[in-house]
């Protein structure tokens, strides 16, 4: 028998064909889609231990925010409106070295999956330290994850001694517990900047014998690109293909100052970038030439990118920026159209991720990471294009279900897994000790 | 004896100090605030007929939406993504000549209305046709708004002869009724393109003798200054200027294509500006000069546009576009901080319109135009800076409550005044009817 049937619902499959079901529906057996299929006029429905009604609301593949710092949500709003260095360097580096501990970490982390899920994301991938430490956290949230182990030639949490710094990663690893084989850990070097060379390439080789995915921050700002043309004559990607650190396990983050040599190298080394339109518009970073990036064949995730410096995670914005940014920046109304940006965010994203096989559309074979979204609202209403209200119009809150592989972590707005008003006391005691200790 | 108290709540006046009560107390009073203040721990609070505990949550005043088409919410998604002449001459117009009627601007405005209620708008300003149609509509929701009666040199809706654009106008206000003072006319002139210099000089004329604003489209995209330039060796803003139809009751619409000496036009004249941000980037129009004009003095107002071209009527997801997409088009995350954008979908907005002796801000003499919002939320948590949450982290489906003039017409998310699911049927069936006629 079926575990579960979704009917009567817009199914926005984001297969390769972008299909929509208008009255579709959904069928789940252990964890997995089994069928996604319009039924005809009168056909009786198999039967199901739990049968759904959408009612006409829109069912699609869970957001994939491809990139992300999740402990950073205990910073939210603290320091806004600065000058990059001034941010990082006053504001954000010394609420981390005084505050950033395994137990904050795994604070910060619940509630950033917490926000995460309430608003439609079932798949993460961050990039911290300690990540270990919140696994666990992350796993009782009960969404799917991947947990970069920072890499960084300076002392960081949990890594004193910053030579130790592949080595720290490589025990993460080995001693990884997260309780599920949603929560798996990969290796995030923080930035060809604050890595040298041969911790990129320990970085990347300790990735590749464990099987995890690589990232990296690379080319955020004219300023990273401008240094390393002249220390080293080569933009910051050319750098990295020619450390050899560029394959399809590699996922560049920001990337936004690349020429066309640079698109090129990524399309040819089939490295993955994760745009985040949010933080590059607050930081003032600059526009990743995304549009290039996609008819290069590159694949191209979305991401919101830590809460100190975006400050929600909410998917939705991530796309509706997406989507408008590039086309003021480049003149043109007609670039990143709205399934394209759907795309992004969940197909594209699970492939960016290496997890395609598994998650990012609503086909057969692929697990159950869905949401449901509430459309019978004033701002959803009238529906003519799915895509369309999906990036221009639907907000975090119009997410009223979310499965993950096959389970309700979200029903009816409400989060099924952890004590949520217990989880924001903590994080607000949290806050009261930053808040007295910040420089105002 | 007071109507209502609401205490207990993170003030955010925007006042001009921008002060913040964090557990202020505001007390109502024949629909205006009598008093804003932070209790004295054990004081006594006034008696009230209704005393609200805001347990926290942020008070602040309603945002002023300063630029919209409420009937073309009917439209919202219809077309995406589509080349400018492609989008209006092809599906906007021709949409808009098949269905726009006196029963149907009525529908759309009532639409529009409680979603922009819903999202803690409480003030807007119109442009279109028929607006006597829906002057009931708007005022049966319950919020404050100026109606702009469209002229324009071509038929329109209601108004088949164009030489009688103007006096159409006239008579829109000689005739109007919207059965609460709250919602009162103004005269729209649709841009300086599809006006002749006569029918601006006349439409401004008969704004002066009404004592209504006067609104008008100008230099939205690259094309129109272009054109002008080339046509009347002026920019748009400069051969407004040489009408005589700048002063401080002219709103100017977008006012992107402007340069140093056009800003020094708008704040000679004192003419107000309205930025939708959002619109134009969607719409690819280009990024309008906002911290140019602040620094020069210029009012500066924050819209949405119609939901034809944005997709939405959020004043939230404008604050977030308005103060990112400045910081990335100049290069500066300094600019266009947190508390101006506040202060723009508020106290600026109500000056635009001319409505800043009653609304704007939370203080004593005004009418109480007032929002609080639901806080307790991990998006939303922790709160370090008000501001920086209103801006970067708040979104429409936050707003708890809502007061327009002292009466509240939202409470606990619910929309008081009409009967929503009847709304949004009538709006669904409409939207068939379209969908069924539309080119596919």
């Amino acid at each position: 028998m079926l575990e579960t049937l979704i009917h009567n619902g817009v199914i926005v499959t984001v297969d390769d064909a972008f299909s929509v079901l208008p009255r579709g529906a959904l069928a789940i057996r252990d964890g997995g889609i089994v069928n996604v299929w319009m039924p005809a006029a009168g056909e009786t429905l198999p039967q199901a231990r739990e049968t759904i009604d959408a009612g006409g609301a829109l069912v699609m593949p869970g957001l994939v925010n491809a990139h992300t710092h999740l402990p950073m949500s205990l910073f939210r709003g603290m320091a806004d409106d600065l000058a990059l260095h001034q941010w990082l360097q006053e504001r954000i580096l010394p609420a981390e070295q005084a505050h950033i501990t395994p137990k904050s970490v795994a604070l910060g982390a619940e509630l950033s999956c917490a926000e995460m899920v309430l608003g439609g994301v079932t798949t993460c991938c961050d990039g911290y330290f300690l990540v270990d430490h919140f696994a666990g956290a992350v796993a009782r949230v009960g969404m799917r994850a991947i947990l970069g182990q920072g890499v960084i030639d300076f002392p960081a949490p949990g890594v004193p001694d910053p030579t130790l710094n592949v080595t720290a990663a490589r025990e993460v690893v080995g001693r990884w517990q997260s309780g599920t084989p949603l929560v798996q850990p990969a290796i995030f070097c923080h930035a060809p900047y604050t890595c040298s060379a041969a911790t990129l390439q320990a970085g990347k080789a300790a990735a590749d014998e464990l099987g995890l995915l690589f990232q990296i921050h690379v080319a955020e700002t004219r300023q990273e690109r401008e240094d390393w043309m002249g220390r080293h004559g080569q933009s910051p990607i050319a750098y990295l293909d020619g450390l050899g650190v560029l394959d399809g396990r590699t996922l560049l983050v920001h990337a936004v100052w690349a020429d066309a040599a640079d698109v090129a190298i990524v399309a040819r080394t089939g490295a993955r970038v994760v745009h985040c339109p949010q933080s590059n518009m607050k930081l003032a970073g600059g526009v990743a030439p995304v549009p290039d990036y996609l008819a290069a064949g590159v694949t191209v995730a979305l991401g919101t990118d830590g809460c100190a410096s975006n400050n929600d995670l909410s998917m939705w914005g991530e796309m509706d920026s997406a989507a408008k940014l590039h086309k003021v920046h480049r003149g043109d109304p007609t670039v990143m159209d709205a399934a394209t940006v759907v795309g992004m965010a969940t197909v594209q994203g699970a492939r960016a991720l290496g997890l395609d096989h598994l998650i990012g559309s609503l086909t057969p074979g692929k697990r159950a990471d869905l949401i449901v979204l509430k459309t019978a609202q004033p701002h959803l209403t009238p529906l003519y294009h799915p895509a369309s209200h999906l990036v221009y119009a639907a907000r975090a809150a119009d997410v009223n279900h979310v499965m993950v592989d096959g389970r309700w972590i979200v029903r009816d707005q409400r989060l099924l897994t952890i004590d949520l008003d217990d989880l924001m006391d903590r994080a607000n005691r949290f806050a009261r000790k930053i808040a007295v200790s910040a420089p105002t």
